[in-house]
């Protein structure tokens, strides 16, 4: 990769654990990328909890100086969005394993991390409430509707507090940067959306012309593996939002999915963790507890599966969109189930679209099916323990 | 394939409309294939029906002379077999269009067709019963449980008349059959499997040494896009016995699952049948019928899909048989699900298996993607009206 420029890139996030360690890649391969800046919406937490883990990401790693844009805080199909039980299982109520709460094993934070200014208490303003006072209209509790058996907020009904119109001019900021640096760079910009696609859908429906420019790096979905929520069959990503990921799915953007069907074959180790913690650094104690957490949880979900350690889901279409020889694709016309029941398939579920398949110029995705683990992996850890130790 | 001897092939077939067309392609292939035997039982039609079909297909292409086992007459979990609406629906009541009952259109099978010998009243004992009779043990309708809201039988409650264990001999005689060519022949010799696989699974059960020498071709199952069926997430073949396809897909032997990834790209138009119906030959109004029928219910079914015509899914199974080159396929371990529900997925689904993943020596089925669609329809057409012509 020396020989070109670094790769201009835009992250959608929804900083989590694997988002967090995402980021710490990108920053970690600047002959290959530049961060022009990122949007932090709703997901894996609300979307001030995800501003909030970003601008603690990137001031950790150097690099406070990248815009970051609060986005997204709620699915296309709802009003409001309450993070769930499964995304703090996976994540932490805080999004970084405890790392700022100290929740999990009283550890958390150390006074020498990264600068408190960023995490102002304002931007934390999600409010417990009684059960008997859910919030009104539409709400999406990890992806599934309230009134779903599956919808299991963490912590009591917390509410966005960014549920009404009044307070999304941060989002329509975070969209516009998005469509303004497609609009300038085509495709020589690539959008890495590491969350749910409702900010893609956003600025496609916004400015339609940016479609046929767009490169984007999806982590999410999933088309030869089972799902990893309730049902089996949808990935976390796409049940959040799956009418928006539809959306995009068919909109002629030039997209590269990167789903379970790669992701769950890049497992990172506990000894990777050991080895950015021996570092010394705060860097190293940070990327090692959000390690040891995922690591931990995804042992006790599934041991079958992730014996090896935790999914690189995040990290790993990070490094696709610097280095796309790590994934083989296969192009299919792809779509995102609406709907559960009969004829209509599961909610949530990616899978190719039978119409696109007998219509010649359907836009077709590029579904990474087979994965370069090892080379990833080792390029993973030796670049963030670098980082560590810089 | 001039330069190689015939490829010796085993059908197991549930004959059908498709299944029909793909021993027709067999038999019209003979510088490519020799068809050694074939089992003939439940899926489509009952067991009976699918023998006493598959005989009007070998003696009406001059191939009496091959020996027809009556195998499977109902899925490994159940003790009976009820053929459903929706295999009427596509396959007709009689499993040919109403080529022999003529329920269809009145002009069923013409009196100058195959010798009626082989269609013999003692091969057609299914009995309608009153409703409130109905069948003891575990009944499958369709691959569904009586009791589910899906199983829809075709024309009241018929009971395979070969439910119980006393008549089960033919069946023994045909996996005794499969098991002594594949001990005798190993990869000498392919199983082409078009119905569901409770064949494969009671032989590879009853003679386990046979799984590392069995090359399988099924067609059956999808990996990249919607079922077939209620929920659009099973596939036909699957659903009837998913338990079977779990263990044949688990067993070690060399599978080419050919689903409805490659055969609804893989549709026959009516121009085809007017050719066939063109050579002026009973052969000609048969195979005329059979895609007469089944275009018109494909398009019924969804014109969006079936606009070019019905899908060729069991002859492109056959074709692949002899010439694996029409395909592109893609190695991944594979499960059939056999539960619905939380953290169990979806019955009758074909996906990757998880645990296979990430185990290195797990087997691998050759799953096709990806198919050069024109070659082999135009092959198929061109074989098929030649062999009207002969």
């Amino acid at each position: 990769m020396t020989d070109r420029s670094p790769a201009r890139i835009i992250a959608c996030v929804d900083t989590g654990v694997d988002d967090a360690m995402a980021l710490a890649y990108l920053l970690a391969s600047p002959a290959e990328c530049e961060l022009a800046g990122v949007l932090a919406g709703y997901g894996n937490v609300d979307a001030a909890t995800a501003e909030r883990n970003t601008r603690l990401v990137l001031d950790l790693f150097g690099r406070p100086d990248i815009p970051v844009f609060r986005s997204s805080t709620h699915p296309s199909w709802a009003d409001s969005f309450i993070p769930d039980a499964g995304c703090a299982r996976f994540h932490g109520a805080d999004g970084l394993g405890g790392y700022v709460e100290g929740s999990r094993s009283g550890t958390g934070r150390s006074a020498s991390s990264a600068d408190s200014d960023d995490l102002d208490e304002s931007d934390d303003l999600a409010t417990a409430v009684p059960d008997a006072a859910r919030p009104d209209g539409v709400v999406s509790v990890g992806g599934y509707r309230i009134d779903d058996p599956h919808a299991n907020p963490a912590g009591g009904w917390r509410v966005s507090p960014f549920a009404d119109g009044e307070d999304d001019s941060p989002r329509l900021d975070g969209i516009g940067f998005l469509i303004d640096q497609v609009r300038r760079y085509g495709r020589g910009v690539t959008v890495l959306a590491t969350g749910p696609l409702t900010d893609m859908d956003a600025a496609i429906g916004r400015a339609p012309d940016i479609a046929g420019k767009l490169r984007l790096v999806m982590m999410g979905g999933t088309l030869s593996q089972p799902g990893n929520c309730w049902d089996a069959v949808a990935e976390t990503n796409v049940i959040q939002d799956p009418e928006a990921a539809d959306r995009v799915l068919h909109s002629g953007a030039d997209v590269t999915m990167v789903g379970l069907d790669v992701t769950h074959r890049c497992l990172l180790p506990s000894k990777a963790a050991d080895r950015w913690r021996s570092t010394g650094t705060e860097r190293g104690r940070f990327l090692a507890r959000l390690a040891d957490f995922s690591i931990a949880a995804n042992l006790e979900a599934d041991p079958a599966i992730f014996a090896g350690g935790m999914p690189l889901h995040d990290p790993l279409a990070a490094a696709v969109a610097l280095d796309p020889t790590l994934v083989s694709t296969f192009g299919i016309a792809l779509r995102a189930e609406t709907a559960t029941g009969d004829f209509t398939g599961v909610r949530g579920r990616t899978t190719g679209d039978p119409v696109g398949l007998v219509t010649p110029d359907a836009p077709r995705v590029h579904v990474a099916l087979d994965v370069d683990a090892d080379r990833f992996t080792s390029r993973f850890v030796d670049r963030l323990a670098a980082l560590c130790a810089a």
